[in-house]
């Protein structure tokens, strides 16, 4: 099927799905939104993250694709449900992936999810992970100073290791033996986050096992791409196009067309 | 939904996968068919895997499972696809789940895959991997000597590890970074696979994969288990109960209820 997977997120983080898409799943077109004038979603109220995500969704439907990724935690943790209700085709989120994967890895049962504020209030983790498996001890924090860092670019600057440390202090000290990246922007943090929480806590990345599950959707609805043919990504982003395209150009390894959307509707900022 | 998880095997393999289901979805019911009676399926000839598989099938049909999964590499080769049109639940193999988990973790593009003969004719493990991913290298080799061990309950022998050593001399010398346990016994022999290929080697047990990919499936069906009530297990096999429930409890690590089955037809052996 050769119509195009629709992925989007409040800015950059979802980059890190399109990215692990673009690997696990080479035949497949994407069509990304990053919402970068509105983000980050993290400190805003669940009716607004609820109406953008319709509204984005709205913009991406004209494509006509075959499956929307709601590649960000706070959106899939507010509007997962509603937007899955909504649409005919798979709708996918990045909790319930994480949270299978934490599952998966865990061996001593106590799991430690890091998110916005958005995602820790939501208690969505809580809840996905508890409904596969209740005895599983979750342990949670919102970190609200890795986002902005990222969608700055500043992923690489000298002050990261420093934010991480502080945003992780608590969480290193205690046993938890796997930890969910549990917001599609801290995978650009791996290198920090890792350095902080040691050797013995396994990360899980939501973008990677979102990919995965992207895959094994795709695959048992017999959705998968057949083409050899080297796709074409779209890339749309609110915000400042270039420095949309930089990051992405950065982080994706390719040339990236950017094509900047300017909302026709009021927004809330 | 509290109807069980129906997961049949030519013996003692599909323990593997069951053992991870309890670890991964500790809710869920499992009922169990090891056809040890005709183990190994390996060396056989598809019509006749094909045969088996179907009349397992019907003796599990009984239980009204929510879902089948065929945990038997061999199995999966040459009846998924039969099985999965005959029935109206879902249905799951062991084969795509390890391909895409060998995708999620390749770094270098150059996958092995271990299995019994009838797994590695039929090439089913290439199709899988370069139906997502085109450009992959895949390296195969067949393993006979491997299931004869396990299902004899000789996975911690003196000898295990040189026959390992003997079966996997050739794969240990290729630049592959990960390598696909392409059948379900093999997780039994972890400790001398992995000294074997050594560190730099994932091993990617289809066991593990398919119990993640079983909870991803359920999930998405909204046919997950919703009591916390603990689920008593049911298995069934073939042939010798004693020689099964032995090498059950010590695999599963809790007491095990066997109930012997006689084919009433004439089987081919």
């Amino acid at each position: 099927m050769q119509q195009a997977i629709a992925i989007l997120d409040s800015g950059v983080g979802g980059l890190t799905v399109a990215k692990e898409v673009m690997r696990q799943l080479p035949q497949e077109k994407i069509i990304y939104f990053g919402d970068t004038a509105r983000a980050p979603y993290g400190p805003r109220e669940p009716y607004e993250v609820i109406q953008f995500t319709h509204q984005i969704v709205d913009y991406l439907l004209q494509f006509q694709p075959k499956m929307v990724v709601i590649a960000c935690n706070t959106a899939t943790a507010v509007a997962l449900d509603e937007i899955r209700a909504r649409l005919s085709i798979p709708v996918v989120g990045v909790i319930h992936p994480g949270a299978r994967a934490a599952i998966k890895s865990t061996r001593n049962g106590i799991v430690g999810v890091i998110g916005t504020e958005g995602t820790i209030r939501s208690g969505a983790y809580e809840l996905a992970l508890r409904q596969i498996s209740p005895s599983i001890h979750v342990v949670s924090q919102s970190c609200p100073s890795l986002v902005p860092l990222v969608e700055k670019g500043l992923f690489r600057s000298e002050d990261t290791l420093e934010v991480v440390e502080q945003s992780l202090r608590d969480l290193s000290r205690l046993p938890l033996d796997c930890l969910i990246l549990g917001c599609t922007h801290y995978p650009f943090l791996t290198d920090a986050i890792s350095q902080v929480m040691g050797p013995r806590v396994t990360l899980i990345s939501s973008a990677d096992e979102t990919a995965r599950e992207i895959s094994t959707i795709l695959y048992h609805k017999g959705m998968l791409a057949t083409s050899n043919r080297v796709p074409v990504h779209q890339f749309f982003c609110s915000g400042d196009p270039f420095l949309f395209k930089q990051i992405a150009q950065s982080w994706l390894n390719e040339e990236t067309r950017v094509t900047p959307v300017v909302w026709q509707v009021p927004h809330i900022i």
